[in-house]
């Protein structure tokens, strides 16, 4: 069993994980930016130490410095969190070239999941749905007009290095084809030094519906039921909750599947997510991509199944076999979580970083909160925004909103701008209370207004 | 349903009630004393009245000024919580003659309930075992003796008025019992206005395991398991578990089904708690009393039933019937509560009323905190020192263990002493962890030392 463990991140992932550490009796190392020295990850931990300044690439993505402290402090393994250096196939390399248990999948499970059109192939090929278009890298216009033609339009052009939104292009018809794909592969060529790209069907009018995974290295892959996360801003996930809405019985059972074939594909090992396009008309569903890490949105799951994620990401880590069988995961009631961002919703959520006066959390039955912030705290302005994770159970989706909203109501975060109202509102739309929408809700329906 | 509710309690049991209030939609009036016009319950009730000075009896235990304010704002309801007006069946009477709804059983169930040799009969009538011993009042020392013989020493002499510690005396051979008889008697004479007394077996090595019960106006009644409360100071309970280590199935099938039978003795209405001496040695179990009112301990089964039990309170006095059957109980993983008590532990448990300069509850997974306190508020040395509840959640009770120890000692509370470092070395006793203990575990360990 690992016996210390730094922690490559900072906010409310590193104290969640410091949490689950101290339950487990694992001694804990936090690493800090300059920017950094008064967070509470940095207090709740054993030992703590500054890796560098503010910006990022010189501190929570500086492989040479983080590596450092682990080797000075005899620690173990590291836990990267999510975002820095979470999905990075190097840094995971450079651990176990270290002899440092990286808690997360191999290089490689990242490295293959990470490529866009390489996920594709190997989904493909292992009876994975993913959506109808190129069968890999495009070679000229004619192959595209064909695939086009086949798949029918809207289609949807993709750089194999691309991501953040950048190398993706929607055609609605041939001449936009012809024009979007030489513009894509020029764009590509220049930003990711890589121009291939590749065709799907563009499906527009779809729900994001992901499944968590848990896989050990002896062979076993479990899953944890789906996550609905359709409520997004410009791709940012804002509301998550499980059990979907919007899922038959049989629809999760084969979406459940889906995943854990995906994770076989690659060998996959600790938890990770596969998201799918659920196009809830035909009930269809396709493979989006894996993320090879914890996500923000773990704890619905953990509150429908009792499961700690961060702990059985860690005991996998240490060689354990996963504790629990398919068959031992059973889900109860409800789960919703509100990200509780420092922006102004009223302002089309700007950033609002700065002092909290008071903080005081909501309390009581069936609710959670993940966070990282305390009375007095600034909050600064070189890093992620959000600030709390609110998380609320009930026996039904009902409960479980008229709970969130209790407990938005009772949040006390003085000195900064909140999203809180904004959920207040999200919470009240009546299209959000039927459970019936797409990702295009928050386009289609100005909640602020 | 009732759409206003006045809250006639402080402190946490207040906003859990008010919480819970908000999440069925019903509005809320609070009432304070003039210590407490700065308590978090006055701040969350939408309405908020002082109903008299500081001490208790002239503010929460006083009749006339609650119901004027309940009739003043038009509430339909008064929720008593626990202590202070709970067990009081003339006030449960009066409000029932203001049409007002008490949420709670009636007052004749209180009273039964409320008597103790009374209680004693109803429970042996209706089949719930109870401890040997007399039948009703004794008459004269020749009876006592008879029963005394028959039982077996040490007896137990009991003012059938009594309670809270005062008109219990225990009897080790004859002459104790023919001097504790004379004493006993003429105590409850002068200190309750009742002579009577009752004898029963003293059982000294036991355990204090209670089943909640559920109990609608339909007739229909369940029970939702139990609760460990072993852990004692001086008859005070500080720290409850669910489920408790001692039961097996079997006997947690036979006490329930008890505590099922007690409460339809009475036309027991609402939730409600049957207490139960339990000789874990011959497996048997006694009835010990019956709390006719919400208690403290209530969460721990919240946790691993799902169900809330304020809200169902609430509909059942609401004439629901209610929401869930027996069969619907279920029971996931485990759940301890530690009372955090303004008091100080090395000095003998003295209170430690104060100024809270800093508040930080902990968070995370399976951690709930009920509470009524924040940054800057100052404790009122005139009530209970409880100032919080620490309930944490586990898929085994090692897990609940572990994640205790993890948020006592993130727990925050700056300016008073408190019971979390009592708690702390609590859960590290190894007798502790053992689960194998009884009441007395407190006076046998000094755990403090």
């Amino acid at each position: 069993m690992i016996k210390k463990l730094l922690i490559a991140n900072r906010g409310e992932i590193a104290v969640r994980i410091i949490r689950a550490c101290k339950e487990l009796g694992i001694e804990t190392v936090a690493v800090y930016s300059e920017a950094d020295k008064d967070a509470l990850h940095v207090q709740l931990a054993d030992e703590a130490y500054c890796i560098g300044p503010t910006a990022s690439k010189d501190s929570y993505l500086n492989f040479t410095n983080i590596i450092s402290v682990a080797k000075l402090t005899n620690t173990d393994a590291i836990h990267p969190g999510y975002g820095f250096l979470a999905e990075n196939a190097d840094f995971a390399e450079l651990c176990k070239e270290c002899n440092i248990t990286f808690v997360g999948p191999s290089p490689e499970a990242i490295s293959k999941m990470g490529t866009k059109d390489i996920a594709r192939e190997t989904m493909r090929k292992a009876g994975v749905p993913i959506v109808p278009g190129s069968q890999g890298i495009i070679e000229n216009i004619e192959e595209a007009m064909e695939i086009a033609e086949k798949i029918g339009f809207p289609v949807i052009i993709k750089a194999t290095a691309g991501g953040g939104g950048k190398g993706i292009r929607v055609a609605r018809d041939e001449q936009e084809l012809k024009k979007g794909i030489q513009i894509t592969q020029q764009e590509a060529a220049t930003a990711f030094g890589n121009p291939g790209v590749y065709l799907e069907k563009y499906i527009e009018d779809f729900r994001h519906v992901e499944i968590q995974v848990l896989a050990d290295n002896h062979g076993n892959v479990i899953h944890l039921g789906e996550r609905d996360c359709t409520i997004q801003r410009r791709l940012q996930k804002l509301l998550e909750e499980t059990p979907s809405p919007a899922l038959t019985e049989e629809i999760r059972k084969k979406m459940g599947e889906a995943a854990v074939k995906a994770a076989k594909a690659v060998n996959y090992s600790g938890a990770g997510t596969v998201e799918f396009i659920f196009d809830y008309h035909s009930g269809e569903f396709y493979f989006m991509e894996m993320n090879t890490r914890i996500q923000v949105e773990h704890p619905v799951t953990e509150m429908v199944t009792g499961i700690d994620l961060i702990k059985e990401q860690i005991k996998v880590a240490s060689n354990e076999v996963l504790s629990y069988k398919q068959e031992d995961v059973t889900f109860n009631g409800w789960a919703i979580e509100c990200r509780i961002n420092a922006e102004n919703p009223e302002k089309n959520f700007m950033p609002s970083p700065g002092k909290i006066n008071m903080y005081l959390p909501p309390g009581g039955f069936g609710v959670r909160v993940d966070s990282a912030v305390y009375s007095g705290y600034t909050i600064p302005p070189f890093y992620d925004s959000m600030i709390a994770k609110l998380i609320t159970y009930g026996a039904t989706r009902e409960e479980a909103i008229a709970r969130m909203k209790r407990a938005l109501n009772e949040f006390v975060i003085d000195g900064v701008y909140t999203t809180i109202p904004f959920h207040l509102k999200l919470l009240e739309h009546e299209k959000f209370v039927s459970g019936e929408f797409n990702t295009k809700f928050l386009e289609l329906h100005k909640v602020m207004e």
